[in-house]
This record gives C-alpha cells, sequence and structure tokens, in this order.
C-alpha cells in the first residue's frame, strides 16, 4: 500500500508553469499529473498524487547527485508517524533544480512543497531513498521497494 | 529635497509582469517607471526611483478608500528615522489592489514591498498622507507638499 502526495502553493504574484517548473525538476511525474485546484484570493494549489513510488526516482538519484544521503535520512526519520511521513522542500531551491529540505515553513518565504509518503512500508522506502552513509558513500543501495 | 525609492524582490517562481501590477495597483507609476535589476540565482529585484511625490497619490487615495489612516499614521511615524521613513507592504495583498503593513519581512512571505521616503519635510508629508482622524474621519486634509 502505497499513497504519494505532493502539494505546494501558487501564491497570486506566482506564475503556475514556473512553480510546475519546480515540481518536475525534483520528481518524475508528467505535466498531466499536476491538477491544479483553485483556492480563495488568486491563491491556487497544485497537487500530485500517486500509487507508487515512481514520482520519487528523479528525487532519489538527485539526493545522491548532492550528496545530501544524511541529511536526508535524518529528515525523512525524524519526520516519521506512524505509516506516514510529511516533509518540505524549499520551492525556490526546486525551481533552480536542487534539493533543500525545509524545517520550519517560514524558512520557505513561497510557500514549501509538501511531500507525504504514507505506506505500511515506510522502513523500507527511507533505507531506499537514504541509505546510511559512512565517509560520505552509501552502505547499501536497495531495490525499489515492492509496496 | 524628496526621494521615494519603491522596492520589491522578484523570486524565481514569480512572474515579473505580475509583480509589476502589483506595484501599479498601489503606486502612480508607468511601466517604464520600474527598473528590473538581475540577482543572483534568478532572483530579480524591481526599483523605481521618483524625486517627487507623484508615486504616491495613489497611495494617498487608498488610504482614505480603505480606512486605515490611523494606522498608516502609526506605521509611518514609528518607521520614522530622522529625514528618512522606510515601510513595507505586503506583495500579495497588493497584488490584489489592496494596501496591508508589513511589520516583519516573514510577515510577507514573498517577501515585502519596501518603500523609503527620504525628505527634509518628512511631517509634512506624513500629514499629507495620513492625518489625524476623530470617529474615523480626517481632522484635515492638507495640499501635497511642495517639496
Amino acid at each position: 500500500m502505497i499513497l504519494i502526495r505532493i502539494e505546494v502553493e501558487v501564491r497570486p504574484t506566482e506564475d503556475v508553469g514556473k512553480v510546475k517548473k519546480a515540481l518536475l525538476n525534483l520528481f518524475t511525474i508528467k505535466r498531466d499529473d499536476i491538477k491544479i485546484v483553485d483556492l480563495d484570493n488568486e491563491y491556487k494549489l497544485l497537487v500530485i498524487e500517486k500509487r507508487n513510488l515512481s514520482p520519487l526516482f528523479k528525487f532519489h538519484d538527485l539526493l545522491r547527485q548532492e550528496r545530501i544521503l544524511d541529511s536526508a535520512r535524518n529528515v525523512l526519520l525524524n519526520s516519521r508517524s506512524g505509516n506516514i511521513i510529511t516533509f518540505k522542500l524549499h520551492k525556490q531551491s526546486a525551481y533552480v533544480g536542487r534539493i533543500s529540505f525545509v524545517s520550519y515553513d517560514d524558512e520557505s518565504p513561497l510557500g514549501p512543497i509538501t511531500i507525504t509518503i504514507t505506506s505500511d512500508k515506510i522502513n523500507e522506502i527511507i533505507d531506499w531513498l537514504a541509505p546510511k552513509t559512512k565517509a560520505g558513500k552509501p552502505l547499501w543501495e536497495k531495490e525499489v521497494p515492492k509496496v
């Protein structure tokens, strides 16, 4: 069982296309996967929901390219609550193709990208996304969990 | 002597045209008055500088339309330092044509609009923009100060 939910706010002065690009930079998704929800006062919400791990493939690879497995593992472990992980990424960094974790909402001035992973295999997902490292190298590399 | 400086950041996921619109909603300026400065990492700065009070004409009228003379007067008096006033407005509110003062930068998630007024007639400018009120009505309405 798996549900991946990715959502991000589009504020009035933002460009929907640019916020979509920020998502496409970090996640393995298609433009058509992104639903646009109209909120009040010209605010919108972009939402992606998938019942498989595929959106995280690009994210998985970027964690290695950017050499941030340790901090990613910490974030994932600390943001776990039972079968659910919720963590936030900086939207402006995403727009330039970089992963930057947000600890508090006010660190990301435009409203962060929020990722929620719900699964009964949450440990396997963490171990797959962000293995422990030693001297900067992963201690293991797992196959994509069967969820 | 007068210098009005209005500046606002355009963050990567924002649309320059929409941020310009936010400025045009509140200030009596033309599109050509807005200079675009490229900052690092796809951030930009929009800047307007004028050596007369004309940019504030629309702002002056909006303070009355929105019935926020009291809070405006407080903000102006409190943000005065010698010959200079610096205050901040919420960018997202400006986009929908509304004045909303920002006390701390983090209240305006996209980076506020910053207005700096430098003049040796700063008291006259405050009294013109935001007179004292009684029972919600201005105690006076002054002509545009000769600066």
